[in-house]
Order: C-alpha cells, then sequence, then structure tokens
C-alpha cells in the first residue's frame, strides 16, 4: 500500500503549497483522493500515471477538494481516454461538471460514471474482488464523507510440506486455500488448519478530512493500518477550529488513540504556522504512531 | 503600459506551463485577462496583487481560459476583499460561477458583478475616464470574444512659455488644456494650437485568442499598438488549425500586418514543438516586429 500525497494544506493554493489531493495505491488499483486546483500538475510532478485512475473520491465539495476535478475530467478527455472514470461525491458533483462540460460545448470520449452520495451512515460504494471503499461520515460545514479503503483477506497459504506429507492430489488445492477441510482416501479428515497458514494480514486506509472532532467516526475505522486525520489547527487556536468544524493535532491523535490506529498521519494544515513540527510534537503528547503529510512525500506501508 | 503573461500554452497544463492568463496594466488599472487553472499560484508568483484587479475578461469557456475562475473568486473572499469584482465574459459563467458557490455553500463578501456577453458585433463594455475595453468577435468553436484595450487621449498639454507671454491668468489653464481658444483683454483671439503640444500618444492592446485566422478582426484592431495573436501551430500544421479553428504563427503574422499592428506577441502555443523560436522565425517571414510570450515573460510600452 503507497500513499502519495499531492497536496494537504487547507485553503487556497499558493506558489510552494497544494489544496488536498492524494493517491492510494492499494492492491495495484489506484485511487485518486479529492482533487483541489492544480491537482493534474501535481499528478504530473509526481510522476503518476493518469491512466490507471479510474476511481476519483470527492469528501465535499469546497474549492480546496475539487476545483480541480474539472481539469482532471477535460484532461483525461484531450489525452484519449477510453476507460470508464468513477466518481464518487456529494450529491452535486454531476450537475457541476455537465454544466461545465456543457458550456465549453465539450464532452468526454470515455464514460463519466457518477455515484452521488447523499446518506449520512457509512456505506460500501466500491467493492472488487481484493478491495472495499466505504465512507466514513464526517462532520464539516457542508456534508461530507471521509473513505475507509480496506484490503480484503486473502485466500489462506498452502502448508506445502503437509499437502505433500498426507500425499493430497494438487486438484484439492484451490478448495483447500479457500479454507475447505480435505478426507483423505482412508476416510481420515485432516483440518484446514493442518495444511494451510492463516492469509497475509490485510491493510486498511481511513481518510478523514474535512472534519471537527468526531467520536462517531470511531467504530468504522477501529483498528485501521493507516489514518490520514486533518488537523487544520494547533490547540492554541481550538475556538478556531470549533468555529470553522476542523480539527486540531490534538484532536486527530485522540482518534487515532480511541481507535486504536496503528499510525496516525497529520495534513490540511493551515498555513499560519511557521513548522509543521508543532504539529507532530502536539499529536504526540496523545498518539505515539505521527508522520507528517507534505507536498510530494510518499508512504509505504 | 505593461503586460505580465502568467500562462500562454495551449491545452491543458503541465508541470513547466500555464494555460492562458495575462495581466494588463494600464494607466494604473489592473485587468486580468483569461483565468485558466493555477492562475492565483501564477498571480503570486509573479508578485501581482490580487486586490488590484478588479475587472477580469474571459474569452470563452474552454477550460484552459476559466477553470481557475472560481479559485480565484473563492481566495478573494478568503482574503477578505470588499471591493466590487466585474467579470466579462460568454453567456453561461454567472450560472456556472453560482452553482459552484452555492454547492460548496459559500459566498463572497465583495460583490460579484457579472456582465455576460452574447453579441456578435464588437461593443463597448468597459470605459472610464482613461481606459475603453472593446469587444473583438473571434471564430472559433465556441463563442468567444477577444478584448481591445484603449487609452483615451489625454488633455492638451500647456506651453507655459507661450501661456506666460500672453500673460494669461491661471485660472484658463483647464480651458485651454480642453483645447479651448483665447480672447485677451485687448481682443485679440489666441488659437489653441500657439498655448498647447499634443497630448501623449495613446497606447492600445488587442488580445486575439483563440481564433482561427479572421481578417474581420482587422477594421477593429487597426493600428493597434500591441497585438497579442494566438499561434497555436506553424504553417506544418495548418490542416490541423483549420479543423480545431486555431492560428499558426504566419496566419497570426498575416493578421498584424494588415492591421497596421506595432508590435505582435505570439502566444498560445502547442507543446508539440521543440522551440518557441520556430514561432518567431515562421511569423517573421511576413511581419517583422514579433515577441514570444512566455510564462512569466513581461513586456513594457
Amino acid at each position: 500500500m503507497k500513499l502519495t500525497i499531492l497536496g494537504c494544506y487547507a485553503a487556497t493554493p499558493r506558489t510552494l503549497t497544494n489544496p488536498t489531493s492524494q493517491v492510494l495505491e492499494i492492491k495495484n488499483r489506484l485511487f485518486l483522493i479529492d482533487c483541489g486546483e492544480g491537482t493534474q500538475v501535481q499528478l504530473r510532478k509526481n510522476k503518476l500515471k493518469f491512466s490507471k485512475i479510474n476511481h476519483v473520491f470527492i469528501s465535499h465539495l469546497h474549492g480546496d477538494h475539487f476545483f480541480g476535478l474539472i481539469g482532471l475530467i477535460s484532461t483525461f478527455a484531450l489525452l484519449g481516454r477510453v476507460n470508464d472514470l468513477h466518481i464518487y461525491g456529494p450529491k452535486g458533483v454531476k450537475e457541476i461538471i455537465d454544466l461545465q462540460l456543457k458550456l465549453s460545448n465539450s464532452w468526454t470520449n470515455y464514460q463519466l460514471i457518477f455515484h452521488e452520495l447523499d446518506s449520512k451512515k457509512s456505506e460500501i460504494i466500491f467493492e472488487d474482488e481484493k478491495v472495499t471503499v466505504k465512507t466514513i461520515p464526517l462532520k464539516h460545514r457542508v456534508y461530507t464523507n471521509g473513505f475507509l479503503f480496506q484490503e480484503k483477506l486473502g485466500e489462506r497459504k498452502l502448508d506445502m510440506n503437509a499437502v505433500q506429507n498426507f500425499e493430497i492430489d494438487s486438484c484439492y488445492y484451490q478448495n483447500i486455500k479457500n479454507g475447505r477441510d480435505i478426507t483423505l482416501e482412508d476416510g481420515r479428515v485432516i483440518k484446514n488448519d493442518k495444511l494451510t497458514y492463516d492469509p497475509d494480514p490485510t491493510l486498511s486506509y481511513a481518510f478523514c478530512s474535512d472534519t471537527k472532532y468526531n467520536e462517531e467516526v470511531i467504530p468504522i475505522i477501529e483498528n485501521v493500518s493507516v489514518l490520514y486525520h486533518e488537523s487544520t489547527f494547533l490547540s492554541s487556536e481550538e475556538d478556531l477550529a470549533a468555529k470553522t468544524m476542523h480539527s486540531t493535532a490534538k484532536e486527530a491523535a485522540r482518534i487515532a488513540l480511541k481507535a486504536n490506529a496503528q499510525q496516525l498521519i497529520l495534513g490540511h494544515y493551515s498555513t499560519r504556522y511557521s513548522s509543521l513540527d508543532l504539529f507532530k510534537e502536539e499529536a504526540e503528547t496523545i498518539f505515539k504512531e505521527v508522520l507528517l503529510a507534505d507536498d510530494g512525500k510518499s508512504f509505504e506501508f
């Protein structure tokens, strides 16, 4: 699982900082999460393949999370894309993209498939044989979802020594990997756990931005491998955080702790602070495993 | 008159090239012309004051000319702008900005005043005591206007020697600067041209992008000081230029020659070519005074 931060600063794009966008590579799938202005240029700078992105998840319709979407959609068209593109985001995202395409007398040769969200409960919005994506309802000034990406548990792994000792024919291997017990020709039943190892542990990634401190997300993201949680402010600005429905670094850490996350990545920083280290120091008073997002930075898990 | 090119490349923003946007400073007014994605960052990089921009002119609604507008409008709001902002552009521009503000539950504290254009004839769309702006109807795949910015002729300049020789009281100076003759106390009439010099010559700037070769613009921009004319392609791609309703460098030069422009600036280059010099060389076979736009470049006239 690899996470590339294209932008992780709040509010407006600036000379050296970009609004929210990130790419999650999980089980060989490339998911784009949020798409602030300039995302397509950040994709180029980070040498990520446009054509491998088939799913875009938009948390909410504030500009710093989606003003780059129409540009990306248009560029996909200019590049001759043929694959379907799936857009998951709040109700309204289709209307705005359709209107912009209509007014510019443009269209996409590929199919643009919108999955508009309006539920206030967590729901599965994507699923294939290897990955599941669920919404994480967040509390912000407009309708907002985070997203939980989970690898599915793989097949059990064959213990080749055991299988060969029992002289089991290879035609049964798939059944064994699927967890089935085996009856030998002499009638003995061999339990599956004598023939297999547990599958690789799975990884999960939760993206929670933008949101005020909200303990309702905890049962949804419990035991997550990596939690990205916004920390627009430090505790010194907690009144401002409450007023604007954002979180402080300490609040992000408290969610990570209570959800038993393995690691916390902070981001969505206000540009008012002199150093990102201040966010890390503050969060580490609550939770130990803190990483700092920054534009162009990649994390592998 | 100072022109700063924020972006002058066709199609999509890339790592090192920006879509169309430029700032014209004329008679101490700052006009923004087109607003491709990333324009607000380019304004910052070029250290142009956001707050001095009160008028934005959008040529047409293709993304590389206006996808940065909503971001700029939002950033103006975040920066606490109070001055009115005037937007001149094709019918539809208001609908799209309004929809985006509505869906993000945002608003501007300053007044946003739209001047939607749908005429196919050249018309005056801005005028104050020093500057006039007219549309230049262009021929492209969607409804498109160029813009002609003209300084107004100033007052005549007093010839202080002459005025003092005739012992004319200073209370008449303004009338003289306005072009009036003067009757002295002894009854002699002194013609204005004995008391004044001609005002400073005025400058004008014509922005023509995007357009196919179109001689109908010539009477509108005749004798212009500086013509910016798109040259997406070289003559080697003239079929493609015709098909996409763009111009070649040679065609841009032909318009400059026929309109008796003093200088031609080329821009809106396709990124397929190895060097911008190719555009200059080609245009100079037709017209001598050719300049090349490039991102971040300024021209003073």
